[in-house]
């Protein structure tokens, strides 16, 4: 017999009273619930998000809605994502220590995690509208993604525990559906959920008539959708990262999926190519210096994580992929397996850079870094560089030498006048 | 409480009254269990399988064994792989009707299925051995690797359905992994159960002194752990099929796991070409006819392959990947997208083409193209040129043509003298 209650999404006024007999919260919050401060912050699309202060302390409070916020109930969501979003956390917390926010509580039938409040973090996304630097953010994000990339795969994982994982992970089903339409095929085709700046159309029409391209655009979603490389995040972008003047958190995982290596950290620098090419309408004198500063982000945080990749390689690659029994254990040096690995890998990464730069243009959900640009025309020139900037690394992809090459491009681009 | 009897194997003896009460077997072998014959007659590694007849007709009844066979109960087996092997025969009955054997009922306690008696077919490799024909062939495989893969996949499956798949085969743990083992790894290492004909071992050196091939035979095991394009069969070689000289059915997908679209078909004219290069030990003045025909069959079956799949992405292509919306629906051919994905099938299935020729050579599980000749000089030179011919398979994978181009390559290899 189950005597739970059912799911109820919390409010302000009802959360202490239907939270009091977590412990935790106690423990952490304080003992009188009717002390406690309770405030509704979630921006996000999905999601009820609330800070619970007390005299021991404060925790976030995340309960899943069933539907999406954005566009009203009419967009049902299941709540089992909260599921998914735990075990998400679980593990990326054992892959990279200290880089998600520690989880006191989940309640699967409220669909509803208490974990760490991150004070005085704020949406990197917003300090990058507002020109502000974050010290070490390159460093953790590309040992992040290396970590979480290797880690989660058959190069580490054994093959047992991996095929549990993508067994567990392929019940999210809703949550990846988004992004397989919204991502990968929305931008390219006229979906009533689209809108783009006024101005774009030319580009617009561009890109459905580039059929080479939108043949690159699916080989990616085949590989997104059947290739279960390792557990992503699945929505790595600048919103899913909070970070302080020198601390990074990453949160919001619950777009987990098993997927191909390279997802998390192509997605990653599209939003740093987007905050970088939306920059001129947000800066003055300090552009350059500060475009300059996004680019050197995008840079070290691939040679960092080229770098943890080629460690993690050298001391962990425990799991039935190029094991050393065919190489080191017969004298042989496996570097070439993993160049071939990285190279690979990097060929993905740069598709879903390109084609998340257009999805942010094109699609349902735009981000601020160009949507706070309240001068269309403006907008419509930063957002028409980054869009053929999108195209020319789906065409490159599978060539280009390194970061640096992608960041020349962007240099390239940044400069010319497209509309 | 479940009160069905422990799993026990099944002898000639006790199959009787132990089946009585499946009434399917009252009704199309006989009421009277005293009169029905019994034949044990597996002669696989994993099975038992009866043939089981009286005045009604007969059937089969395939039991798994707790361990492998040929290595007796030191390798012990899940029973769990019954179960893959019945919802993979289910599947394949709707991908392709009259390919597989009708199954008539299926005891997961037990691990057996009961099911369609197929005669007078025999074993396709016996038949090849023997130099004999069977009409329809290459039609028959063709159209069943096409059908496989294409509706097995998210060009034709509901994402949800395929994810709900996917997560089940992801439970066949044991089976996969003799292929992660047997097939992609031990032929290029010193494995314990590995054994080579006399006078291979500079070719053995050889293939093991070659990084650069092992990196593209790791490549292909990634491809094969980690991407789940669709149900493969998993283990479709010529003693997977039973022939008559006319009609041809699949049998034995225990193996089954989603995995790269062009596994299958790769795995298949692997065993086409070994039987082609073993003939000259088999074979008198038909020698030269004959070799023609397994290679017509390699060339007629990749082109029926590639027709039937071009042919289904036109009438059937309703899941996610390369939608009409993109191409036809924009006033688009999409026959570039189908192009791709057909030169990324291939190229993974001459890959695994060169790796099932090496690995039935090197490896614990020989065939009996080769194991048949006894004079092992002969054999020697024979499996030579079976070698080099998957290592050049390996390196020019990417860039063959077409079927033609592997059956010109394999016309130079079996005039070359190796040994």
């Amino acid at each position: 017999m189950d005597a739970r209650p059912a799911y109820e999404a919390l409010t302000v006024e009802t959360l202490p009273d239907r939270l009091v007999t977590i412990s935790v919260l106690a423990d952490r919050v304080g003992p009188d619930p009717s002390a406690w401060t309770v405030e509704e912050v979630g921006d996000g699309n999905l999601n009820l998000v609330f800070i619970v202060g007390g005299d021991r302390g404060t925790v976030i409070v995340k309960q899943a809605l069933p539907y999406v916020r954005l566009v009203g109930d009419s967009w049902p969501l299941p709540l089992y994502r909260a599921f998914f979003e735990y075990h998400a956390l679980t593990r990326q917390a054992a892959r990279d220590p200290g880089a998600v926010p520690e989880v006191y509580h989940f309640d699967e039938t409220q669909a509803l995690i208490v974990m760490e409040y991150l004070s005085p973090h704020v949406i990197l996304r917003r300090k990058l509208i507002a020109g502000e630097r974050v010290a070490g953010l390159a460093e953790f994000l590309g040992r992040y993604c290396a970590r979480t990339s290797f880690r989660g795969s058959e190069l580490s994982m054994a093959s047992r525990d991996k095929k549990r994982d993508v067994a567990l992970f392929a019940g999210n089903v809703e949550i990846p559906a988004i992004t397989e339409a919204l991502v990968f095929t929305d931008p390219y085709r006229d979906a009533d959920m689209n809108s783009h700046t006024d101005g774009l159309e030319p580009l617009v029409a561009q890109l459905r008539a580039d059929i080479e391209l939108k043949v690159k655009v699916q080989q990616a979603l085949q590989r997104f959708v059947s290739n279960t490389e390792t557990m992503l995040h699945g929505d790595l972008h600048s919103g899913s990262i909070m970070s302080t003047d020198r601390e990074s958190r990453v949160i919001d995982p619950e777009f987990v999926q098993y997927g191909p290596m390279g997802f998390d950290v192509g997605m990653l620098c599209a939003n740093f190519l987007m905050a970088y090419f939306s920059q001129p309408a947000h800066r003055g004198e300090d552009l350059d210096e500060y475009q300059c500063w996004v680019l050197e982000v995008i840079s070290e945080l691939c040679s960092v994580f080229d770098k943890e990749f080629r460690s993690l390689w050298r001391s962990e690659r425990t799991g039935i992929l190029y094991p050393t029994v065919l190489f080191e254990d017969q004298g042989q040096d496996s570097t070439p397996a993993c160049d071939a690995v990285l190279a690979g890998l990097w060929r993905d990464a740069w598709m879903v850079c390109g084609i998340e730069m257009h999805r942010r243009c094109l699609s349902l959900a735009h981000n601020a870094d160009f949507e706070d640009i309240a001068d269309t025309t403006v907008r419509a020139r930063l957002e028409a560089r980054n869009l053929m900037m999108g195209a020319e690394l789906l065409r490159r992809a599978g060539t280009l030498e390194d970061a640096g090459a992608v960041c020349a491009m962007a240099r390239e681009f940044n400069g010319k006048d497209i509309l």
